[in-house]
């Protein structure tokens, strides 16, 4: 499986594509970060960076783009950009047929470092041990990148998996209410 | 000038044509609202008003376009998507070469209604009477994409000349102060 890693961002957007193999297995394949200048008009800035995606989706043809969920609970107005560069990309995506998948920081943590607070230096720490690289991936963008697609490599079949699991289980409760509405129905009551 | 207004959001997107003719005179050439299902992937839902975006800029060819400016005070959640969806019209307008100006709720009620404070029935009202329409438009997202347009067929031109008047002022302070520090350095100061 390929996956695009995405940590989303306006003027830094991290970018990583990554092939897992058998077991926990991963190796980076590329990595890079869009930058756009914070004195462009926004909608140039998104622009920019949906031409990037388009450019990195038509090239390395993932099979599925994971991109970091935003949340705002600090910095609203960086987020509202964040949020919007990530929209972008899975537009770019979805006009492809790709898949998007979203995972929040904590989840990228937890399957890099096995702690959900993990700082970014641990994170950094543990993508290069990983995927074995030399040097440490850098600026933090890219690493995020990374981190994010190695997540998904190892969660996502699982999550998948959950999921499936869940919509059958819930269709069975369905169905069995059903029933048993019509039961009481045919009872009379 | 040809304004498309856009009140963003991913359930109901409001989108509106307005006609500017001499002084205050405006009239509605179009107006519709974009929805998207809540239990669709948040990429489709982007690619859904992505693509209805792209087909009312090729059909209407606006001169600029005009979206709410998102701010995320009350409802982190749904100022996310709201923020995503302005994020995908504002790239299909840059896709054209369309300009995209950003007008804040307040500025909006203060140009149609007298007051940045006004209620959305007020808004409403007051879009009714200043386009003379027979009827209230419907849903509110349909009244506010409209008051967006109008906002900025009124706003919009001096805005654009305080904008530059601003750019003409700090180039002219720019030069003053490099003229005086080139002259400080002259005197050997």
């Amino acid at each position: 499986m390929r996956v695009m890693g995405v940590d989303p961002g306006l003027t830094r957007c991290g970018i990583a594509l990554i092939q897992s193999g058998t077991g926990r297995s991963v190796t980076a394949l590329d990595v890079d970060v869009i930058r756009t200048p914070p004195d462009m008009a926004l909608e140039n800035r998104l622009l920019a960076i949906h031409t990037a995606a388009e450019h990195w989706l038509d090239t390395h043809r993932p099979d599925v783009v994971a991109i970091e969920r935003v949340f705002a609970q600090h910095q609203v107005s960086t987020a509202m950009g964040t949020a919007q560069a990530g929209g972008v990309i899975a537009l770019a995506a979805a006009q492809r047929g790709v898949p998007v998948r979203f995972h929040t920081p904590s989840e990228v943590k937890a399957a890099v470092t096995g702690s959900g607070r993990a700082d970014k230096a641990q994170v950094t720490a543990m993508v290069t041990r990983i995927l074995g690289m030399q040097q440490a991936p850098r600026p933090a963008d890219a690493a995020d990148a990374l981190a994010l697609a190695i997540c998904h490599c190892w969660r996502g079949p699982i999550q998948e998996r959950m999921e499936q699991a869940q919509a059958v289980a819930l269709a069975q409760q369905k169905a069995y209410r059903d029933r048993v509405a019509l039961a009481k129905k045919a009872a009379g009551r």
